[in-house]
């Protein structure tokens, strides 16, 4: 029924390529939609399985896997960067089952050189930035944007493995080894980090507000919504999420992560094709989760409404564990009997340092008065064991 | 994990008798919790499958199947009232797996009579009501209670089907054969249709604020939340939800129906001990959903915020079809595209007249001025055709 408004006894299936939280919370909030939802991960009982419809066991990049999805799916989706789109595009071809986002979106965002150039190219305002494959690239680099300066993986990293600070050559030879296929870029003094998620749908763009993240070890702890920022620069970073929207082909959600500088400038430090964890606190906070946003979009379905019910907090629950190893976490009554506050849980079979193992949501909507507060007091009470 | 409140790499498993749009959303909304669901049920590919780990294919009185559901689920519950208490009983001694509501709860909902009895055995208000096994009980039941009065079947109705308005014994005789196995009550000529959902936890009880329910042929249509009863009478219906709590055994949520009588007294007309249709607003317009609520309850976990978010109107989207036949709904982009409005789609295979196919919400919470035009003009959207 893609594109189309007619539901029928044969339930529209949304095939998505990785199956780990935001599959889960995709699955979860597609079922109302009569939406079913169909993995493809290599785990075998990923976070989404216990809610989609089916999961294929198979790598990203497993032609079979990948064409098997397409052929039970009527519009393919991603929520993981590790999707490959040149086998995107060639499962849709010979299936001719769409593929939202476009995979020339998942190509540009998933290599942060070519993310970068074509941001820029677009006129959008991003931190200046120079393509190291050597170390005269660096050495060049670091007399152009200064020292320290930001050495970025062009591909494969995420939730900051791949990103350093570095001073020197040394420095970067001791992070990352062979100085081939990286980007440097100038290193922001940002006041505060935001993002926005954004939408493409068929019928055109929406965005959520411009709501403020706080990193540790570049790893996202903590979501406030609305940013804390003046008017004057969440205006300026709403304009510059639909310049980045413009920029994008394809249906579907993205994440779009923000820097504010000290002088009230707004740069773009990174976009998602995907729902992304900065936008979380929708599940409860606006009408239309980013999920529900993300499964319409894709779909061809009208976009839902975005204007928050009221102001939220997102605290994520990282592994706090030595080592990998089974999951303990205690604590949780008293976490679920604060008033207002919601667990998300994702299942995983194995804690591991720094592993985003579920997130807590509070919101004014719900007689929360101190969402942030609500959010970290429930944190608190849980524990790794 | 039950009624511990430690989370593991094993996910804690909630077993369902019944698997169609209650074990649906109620899989929905316990997947945040890290709980699957698992359910029993005779259909395959019921509409809970979808987003069910699994689903044992049973009728939901096949001993081994309820037996099998009981060892793989940590707890077990019910969405429908043909759950066979005996069974439940059985199979909870023999598995050690704790079944909540307790089968009592369900022994007593099941029976009208039986119901109607232990209700005003404990002091809560209900219609003046008689048992009716022949002719000879169903004259005295006129001679007590007037005539027109309700007729029963005691057992095995729902949505209507077995609840009759007769004048005569001539009536009575065409609408139900057989005069047996029927409850006579005094027909209540109500100002509203009132509900409330209760929730019998670990700790202590709670309900959601009364609402309103407009019913026609004896099936619902339409809810309104908060009713629009007066102060008194919303209190009066609180304080008898409470009571009828009181009365019974388990956890879970229940659906406790009422009548408001023209000259203000409340009186309960039906309880059924699951989540309800006209508990469905609170997907939307709670902070705790019934069904989050109707897991958490039953897993032993503490109960959830019931606070409205907003004011909040549900409308069902019946099966509007001459006869039984494959689904076919048109008009969704239009229902979606209305800002705010929530649909849920339970992705049933075959459409039958008036049967639940679907539902509405809208809110204020979502900044929809009047809820109840809004999710009214979106099912005035849809059409089967």
């Amino acid at each position: 029924m893609t594109d189309t408004d007619t539901l029928t006894g044969d339930p529209v299936v949304l095939g998505v390529v990785g199956g780990g939280q935001l599959g889960r919370m995709l699955a979860e909030a597609a079922s109302p939609l009569g939406v079913e939802v169909l993995v493809l991960d290599p785990t075998p009982d990923c976070p989404a399985a216990a809610v989609a419809r089916d999961q294929i066991v198979a790598d990203f990049d497993d032609r079979d896997g990948v064409l098997e999805l397409a052929e039970r799916a009527d519009v393919v989706t991603v929520e993981i960067e590790l999707a490959d789109p040149d086998l995107l595009a060639e499962v849709r071809a010979e299936t001719d089952t769409p593929v939202h986002p476009d995979p020339e979106s998942i190509r540009t965002t998933r290599d942060k050189l070519v993310e970068a150039s074509s941001l820029a190219d677009a006129g959008v305002p991003v931190p200046a930035f120079r393509s190291v494959d050597d170390e005269s690239d660096l050495r060049d680099a670091v007399d152009d944007l200064g020292a320290p300066l930001m050495l970025k993986a062009r591909r494969g990293g995420y939730d900051g493995r791949g990103n350093e600070v570095i001073e020197s050559v040394a420095e970067a030879e001791s992070a990352f080894g062979d100085l081939s296929g990286l980007v440097a870029e100038e290193l922001i003094d940002f006041e505060r980090e935001l993002s926005v998620m954004g939408v493409r749908g068929a019928d055109g763009i929406d965005a959520y507000p411009v709501v403020e993240n706080v990193h540790e070890a570049e790893i996202l702890r903590e979501t406030i919504a609305p940013a804390r920022a003046g008017d004057e620069v969440r205006e300026r970073a709403a304009a510059v999420a639909r310049e980045v929207l413009g920029a994008l082909d394809g249906r579907g959600v993205f994440g779009i992560e923000l820097f504010e500088t000290g002088d009230g400038d707004v740069l773009v430090n990174e976009i998602a094709p995907r729902p992304h964890n900065s936008g979380h606190y929708t599940i409860e906070a606006a009408p239309t989760s980013q999920f529900e946003q993300h499964a319409r979009a894709t779909l061809g379905l009208p976009l839902g409404a975005t204007a928050l019910r009221g102001d939220a907090a997102m605290v994520n629950i990282l592994g706090d564990v030595a080592e990998a190893g089974p999951v303990e976490l205690a604590g949780v009554h008293d976490a679920l009997a604060r008033p207002g506050v919601h667990l998300h849980w994702y299942g995983k079979r194995e804690a591991r340092p720094l592993r985003k193992m579920g997130h807590l949501t509070a919101t004014t909507a719900d007689g929360v008065a101190d969402p942030l507060a609500a959010a970290r007091d429930a944190r608190d009470d849980l524990t790794f064991e």
